[in-house]
């Protein structure tokens, strides 16, 4: 059984068209898990106001110091990585010492996608791979740049991993299940140790 | 004058072949400013390790929390972000209370280098952008994600944007010596309200 505990809900969903529908499933998700979910505030400010910016920022920000962990869409956007936004909050929740749970829905580690874009070699005198741009490529297994990885491994735990179809990867809600049901078995084990 | 405080070094510069060289020019920077650089572990374990990961993070999570502040280069890296490590890191400071400086070697907005790339339109309705695969951008004037230029913006800040030619995008230090001005000049002050 859930406690009410609250989940702060990022990722790049909040640049879907549906990004308030979706929005909603997330959090009828963690109702259903006995969760309270917490989504960002994106998508409910006047965004011709010179200070949506920062009224988002800070209604995201209270809602992070607010919530008892958090869920991460680590999703590879607009690029091999994550989205910058959803990965400056995933800092935020580690260094306040919050539990964080994630997920990608493209399985493959950084690497090989950086490989499948092309241009990637191997110094055979180093063993470092390099980019089209020479610059380094971390070869950890990683899903994405260590930082990232070794945060959720620091924590007990890994990014969820698992290939949806293409089209799919930023509406799929496999991975968030898989990271509803950790965060179920995290806060049932807390709980049975506070006992 | 300078106090001997203490700058995490953040930045994809870690990736650069010539990462260790660039490191010690960062910290002689630091030095004539008065300040001790921090500069992130990445090239000092065995790559090798099956803990290098977990080692790299242990240590640049350790400088992070033993600095008085961080300067982060912003520079977009493989996409139109600036890199996903580097961000982890500006959200833990900003998590932390640490007062945060950060550049970017590319002068444009995150919505301009998504028009550059191609596939953005406009709703009329709605008035939002949206790129290629239908994903919103934010048309706030910011550098990158929101997150990043209004956590700065919370501290009385913005990203200092400055551009170079294209191939010295990630060694040039024009914009890292701007922040450690900034830096300056804000402990300056600090120091005069402690007084």
């Amino acid at each position: 059984m859930g406690s009410g505990r609250r989940i702060y809900l990022a990722g790049p969903d909040v640049f879907l068209s549906q990004a308030v529908e979706i929005g909603a499933v997330k959090k009828a998700l963690c109702r259903d898990f006995g969760f309270t979910g917490l989504y960002p505030f994106d998508n409910e400010v006047d965004l011709a106001s010179p200070t949506a910016s920062r009224e988002i920022y800070t209604a995201n920000v209270a809602m992070i110091r607010d919530a008892d962990c958090g869920i991460f869409n680590l999703t590879p956007f607009r690029g091999p990585s994550a989205d910058v936004g959803t990965v400056f909050e995933l800092g935020m929740c580690v260094a306040l010492g919050k539990p964080v749970f994630a997920y990608s829905n493209v399985a493959t580690d950084l690497i090989d996608r950086l490989r499948e874009a092309g241009g990637l070699s191997r110094d055979p005198a180093s063993d470092v791979w390099r980019d089209a741009e020479g610059m380094s490529v971390e070869n950890f297994g990683n899903a994405d740049n260590l930082m990232i990885d070794a945060a959720l491994a620091e924590q007990g735990r890994r990014v969820y991993r698992a290939d949806v179809p293409y089209i799919e990867r930023f509406t799929a809600l496999s991975g968030f299940k898989a990271c509803l049901d950790e965060a179920r078995a995290f806060f049932a084990a807390a709980g049975s140790r506070a006992a």
